[in-house]
């Protein structure tokens, strides 16, 4: 039993070694040396575990997406408006992404190095537009948006804005000014999305209240 | 002087082959031997006019920026309100990611592997926003935006939501529906963006008229 609870943590040691340098490297660039160095495991031990760079890449990808899901239910099923679920799991997954680098790592490999993983779903965009379309119809459903909206359009505009956001702070201040442009950004899409006379109800909101 | 003409031709294929495959494959899985397989050349040839495979994405940055710069340039000369010409000189970059390898490569170099070229630009992003702030100036001295929007958050939107619609469309369509992301982007920007009074004056921009 000592014995496999060790290899568990060898496993997951592995695990998180591989998100960070997953996360600080392109997939083409990664070693699984580097991934040594960082666990502070043997190669046979990785070997025990994983097959190749590849197989770990793919348990990396496989983590980020339940990491992320999972927080996205959480806010579903939360007693709060759709439009206030959509901008707290906006936070969240920026939480995720800038503190958890298994996260940062997954989406790093599926949105740079999609190609090499064609097992995966096509692209975490399609899961996140999905998440988006499910909080915008409970929105409308509670009157705060305009049913007339097309929803995968309004969707796909969302997850644009925080694509947007995620790749230029990643960029420019190495995420450090990710929470404060997701700020900026909702000020501006609450703006377009929620209905004039429904705005009152999220001013408490945590945005920028200028523009 | 035939044998120069053939030296420049035979550069300018050398490029144009590493435009095609650094926009294939990242910085770190792109070899020189694609790029002479590409361009059916000699390793004697590619190393007479460049040093190294760093050398060779350097000078792609330089030409991408080259051309996208030029683009922005005739349009904040020519005789169009500065909001079209933000409309107009976005879907210019886009034809140009869509239809040259060159600015397509320069793109993903400096957005995905721009810790390996610490010598050009810090980022792409911020040559974008500064050339969004000088459209958006010009729109309010036009009198079209509100004088009391902030300049630089609001061109930062704008660079944010195109970078979104780019990656995305990327990921999802391999650049397929980049045209047609373009123009509901910008049908919900223009909301933002212009005075209700002014809204008319562009109605007849190619931007879907339904959000």
């Amino acid at each position: 039993m000592a014995k496999q609870a060790r290899a568990i943590a060898t496993r997951e040691a592995i695990i998180q070694a591989a998100g960070m340098v997953f996360s600080d490297l392109s997939y083409s660039a990664a070693k699984l040396s580097d991934v040594l160095r960082e666990a502070g495991v043997t190669q046979g031990a990785l070997y025990f575990h994983f097959e190749s760079k590849h197989d770990l890449a793919v348990e990396v990808i496989k983590r980020q997406h339940e990491t992320t899901w999972s927080a996205s239910e959480k806010f579903l099923e939360a007693d709060m408006p759709g439009i206030e679920a959509l901008v707290m799991i906006s936070k969240s997954i920026a939480t995720q992404l800038t503190g958890d680098p298994v996260v940062s790592a997954g989406f790093r490999l599926t949105t740079e190095s999609a190609n090499f993983f064609p097992e995966s779903a096509s692209s975490p965009y399609i899961t996140w537009i999905q998440t988006a379309e499910r909080f915008l119809e409970k929105a409308v459903a509670e009157g705060d948006v305009d049913p007339d909206i097309n929803i995968p359009d309004t969707a796909n505009f969302v997850i644009q804005n925080f694509t947007g956001a995620q790749f230029m702070s990643q960029s420019l201040s190495n995420r450090q000014d990710l929470f404060e442009r997701l700020e900026k950004m909702w000020n501006r899409l609450l703006r377009l999305l929620v209905l004039p006379d429904r705005f009152e109800k999220f001013a408490d909101l945590p945005v920028k209240s200028r523009p």
